[in-house]
């Protein structure tokens, strides 16, 4: 028996369209990012593959993204698990900072670190300023664990432990998993997955609002290494339009 | 210490608009139930009570009124609970049966009987037939114990256990708990909370989309009877129009 886990980006934000880096900023998705959503939770019908849990990131751009998705799939219903582990990268102090600007002040190399780099993260983000989370009662539990900037490096640490104690006993009962988040996060479920090395993964971009299906063994590894898209030719060409953001 | 229960009624669902029972069946909101669950949550955030856990039926219009409340309240993040056991009354063989019609049809005895006698439901719905429930996989757990039509006293019945297992160790642990359901269900909870008596409980009419917020002590009864909307003249005018529904 193989165990089903379909991984959702959530779709276009408020803050993608303006070209600006989120991280943990809590903003809305846009109507595009609205459609897209609803089109995933189509593509899960038309597919005949339908979560009976799902798991979310605590910002609003992934929850929306799922509670579309499965209004659509006519799976609205179904058991919900939301954690931080599941969030996008912490930003630190690059939060609500224009992309385009970023690249113009620190020139290429600095700006695609920090972008890319597996293991270092941006400068911190200022406790009290207008971006930072400190006072967010929704991260209130973590204390002085909550980040205040994340390499793709912290993201994994972060998000193995989620993967081990929720994720897979979900899926060991049986359980189609649906996991809506963010592109960090979701790299770091196809790095673990997949087994990625730290150089290649930051080149691995998952498109928005498109199901990725794995098929599991019951070591929990994929039957066939990065899964299938549910719209593939979609999917490819959206990936390469997410490799060259930033680059307007 | 207090603890605060917050109820809200899904707002105005495609059916209600069409005048038919709706019981289980699973209709969405319509753009004004939509409006009515947002402005529900901007009531929360005027008067400074918000949720920390929120618990729904398993029918859209209850789950789509309680993302829209908390989205607009910046509570979207908060845990879920759901179960069939604060679903709507079933309404048995009438669902999907225009309710105009049927008073025609059947008499304003029978049909007032059919509406508000305390223990006296409906035919039940036949196994198979349109608008029955009995292939839909949210309830397959529930096999033969799944009703085919309810009187308010079985939706007393199948709420209290939900009560006392989910409801109450929330409020104990302290948590703000917000209950999204329906005109039935929640007659549930408020009989149960101000003992209101058998028969005058199904002249109680709990309008839609307006926070109703009860301060319970450590016995878990109500410091005011009755609780307190937080938008009381709507919620009076409000009342009114549906003690008239299906006059129409």
């Amino acid at each position: 028996m193989t165990h089903t886990l379909i991984l959702l980006r959530h779709g276009e934000s408020d803050w993608n369209a303006k070209n600006l880096f989120t991280g943990w900023v809590d903003v809305p998705l846009t109507d595009k990012g609205r459609a897209e959503a609803t089109h995933g939770g189509e593509l899960l019908v038309e597919n005949g593959i339908l979560p009976d849990v799902v798991h979310t990131s605590l910002l609003r751009r992934a929850i929306m993204t799922s509670n579309l998705a499965l209004d659509a799939a006519d799976r609205h219903w179904i058991p919900v698990k939301r954690s931080w582990r599941l969030n996008e990268r912490h930003y630190g102090a690059l939060q609500g900072k224009n992309k385009a600007e970023t690249l113009a002040t620190y020139g290429e190399e600095q700006f695609m670190t920090w972008r890319r780099s597996f293991d270092t993260p941006p400068p911190p983000i200022e406790k009290g300023s207008e971006w930072s989370q400190d006072a967010d009662p929704r991260y209130a539990d973590l204390g002085d664990d909550a980040p205040l900037t994340e390499c793709l490096k912290d993201v994994i640490e972060r998000f193995l432990p989620y993967w081990h104690d929720e994720v897979v006993p979900d899926l060991q009962d049986g359980k189609t998993v649906l996991l809506a988040a963010h592109g960090n996060s979701l790299r770091a479920v196809v790095k673990h997955l997949d087994g990625i090395s730290d150089d290649d993964i930051v080149g691995v971009n998952i498109p928005t609002g498109m199901p990725l299906v794995y098929e599991l063994d019951d070591n929990f590894e994929p039957v066939t290494k990065g899964g299938r898209y549910l719209d593939p030719e979609a999917a490819a060409a959206a990936a390469a339009a997410v490799a060259n953001q930033g680059k307007k």
